[in-house]
């Protein structure tokens, strides 16, 4: 059985889309967890207090035991905006720029997200922060890729996070499989595994050519229509020319041979482990989640544990 | 008074979702037109040749007057497959594979679309070998642009179509701007001229780096969260990312600093002008439904007047 009487804080990553709390002892350690599906723009219209006290009673959360936040609640259109902080930011000065909910029963407080104020490359990450500061730590130096909706390529030196860009890797292949020409060439549910001819190919190619992710798009249709492949090869070929096209810009963004600390989750992991090594990356894998829970565990010891 | 019994020809532009018909003179001289939003995907349901009989009849086609057409009409999937012809391909023999369409009244051909049979660039083209014709001439030589919602690059060595690649602009900006996360820093309908500052500024990025369009897209979002740009900007943003981008890696496929032969439409033309010239390009422009018209009357000549 759980000691709930151990309870130190509860842990949450609620996203666009997910929700996600953790109930943790003083030590990081999980009692009991719950998730589902409703992110930010479910709650837009429901509210966001009695998601989160529905999900504290769900897992035996004590009354009064404190929650931190990260991800898209903390946005304009979430619960409280909690500010940007500007990049560059110190990760363990995130706890310090939590947003306090001041209408939430107990002590709610939300950790800010990461801007880049540069006219010529804007940016801007919320959720993404806290993962960094779980899997690379804070005082750590690191190039990160986390894969995604949008993907974020992040530089951190000495626990500061010293520039940052966003690639619509997982938008793009959404679009171009669920909508327009390249839907009739794709297999949308299909898995894409690693080790896939069309994708190993299609990676080879944006390895060569920079280009290739936006000059070979076409071709995934072409590529059937003249019988170099099938429809079941559609899913995997895209995927080569997008994560592919995304590493290439990277490189040329961060450059050559480095060492990259690849936040993932399953499927996606063995994709751009390969893609990257591919391209001379060498990879140290973490897992998105992991990294989250740790990197809000981290931050709730700072506010709470003074 | 026009004169219908020097009608020579029918001559038709028949794609995707359009289809315009000229009635022309043993001149190539316009007697009438009639066009139309039945494109292939409309006549897939109804049938090709009531549509192209209520054309005819509308601009008082003699009977008897033989049809000529290019497009998607002969894809596999519109009204009879005109096999492609593999490049290198002359333009000039586009007209002796033209496929006769058997159950319709009268002559009725389709012309043949190109492939380019490269495992490693496949890619295939349909109504644009016409305009090439049309544009270029039986012996030109040309770097060929031609915007569209599958943009083509094509280069002509001696009437010979040699090399030729797509990019997928057109349908990534639709996609973009009605699906997924841009569609919120995008007023979809608002007009991009070739010198608002978002369109530049964009088109500049690109220029200096191959990989701008892709790392710089989750920007057209960014810069407005961060204040740097209003919604008003962000069509101009990404027109510019994507043409751009789309530019730089024709440079990167076709050399720097040469004449491109831009076959384009209002308001496209300008944009592209532009963004040829900032990438060093120097640019002769020709009208895309022109090129499509004197390229069937080059091919209708060769068919019907030997």
């Amino acid at each position: 059985m759980t000691d709930h009487s151990r309870s130190f804080c509860a842990a949450v990553d609620w996203g666009t889309s997910s929700f996600r709390l953790w109930l943790l002892d003083d030590e990081g350690t999980v009692i009991a967890s719950s998730s589902s599906n409703e992110g930010m723009m479910h709650c837009a219209g429901t509210g966001f207090a009695p998601v989160l006290d529905a999900h504290l009673a769900k897992v035996g959360a004590p009354a009064g035991t404190p929650v931190l936040i990260c991800g898209m609640a903390g946005a304009r259109q979430g619960w409280l905006e909690a500010p940007y902080m500007e990049v560059p930011a110190s990760l363990m000065a995130l706890s310090a720029q939590a947003a306090r909910v001041l209408d939430a029963e107990g002590d709610v407080r939300i950790l800010p997200g990461l801007s880049l104020n540069d006219p010529q490359a804007p940016n801007a990450m919320r959720g993404e922060e806290t993962q960094l500061l779980g899997a690379v730590g804070e005082n750590g130096n690191a190039l990160v890729c986390m894969p995604g909706t949008h993907s974020k390529w992040v530089k951190i030196e000495n626990g500061t996070v010293t520039h940052f860009s966003s690639f619509m890797t997982g938008e793009l292949f959404s679009l171009l499989t669920k909508h327009g020409i390249l839907q009739h060439a794709i297999e949308a549910d299909r898995a894409v595994s690693a080790d896939d001819a069309a994708f190993l190919s299609a990676l080879e190619r944006t390895t060569a050519q920079a280009h290739a992710a936006l000059s070979g798009l076409f071709g995934v249709r072409a590529a059937q229509l003249l019988g170099f492949e099938a429809r079941a090869d559609g899913a995997a070929h895209l995927s080569g020319l997008l994560i592919g096209g995304e590493i290439s810009a990277a490189r040329g963004l961060y450059g050559e041979g480095l060492e990259v600390t690849l936040i993932a989750s399953h499927p996606v992991d063995a994709l751009y482990r390969t893609a990257l090594e591919r391209q001379g990356f060498s990879v140290a894998l973490k897992d998105a989640g992991e990294a989250s829970r740790a990197g809000l565990f981290n931050s709730a010891k700072r506010i709470w544990s003074q």
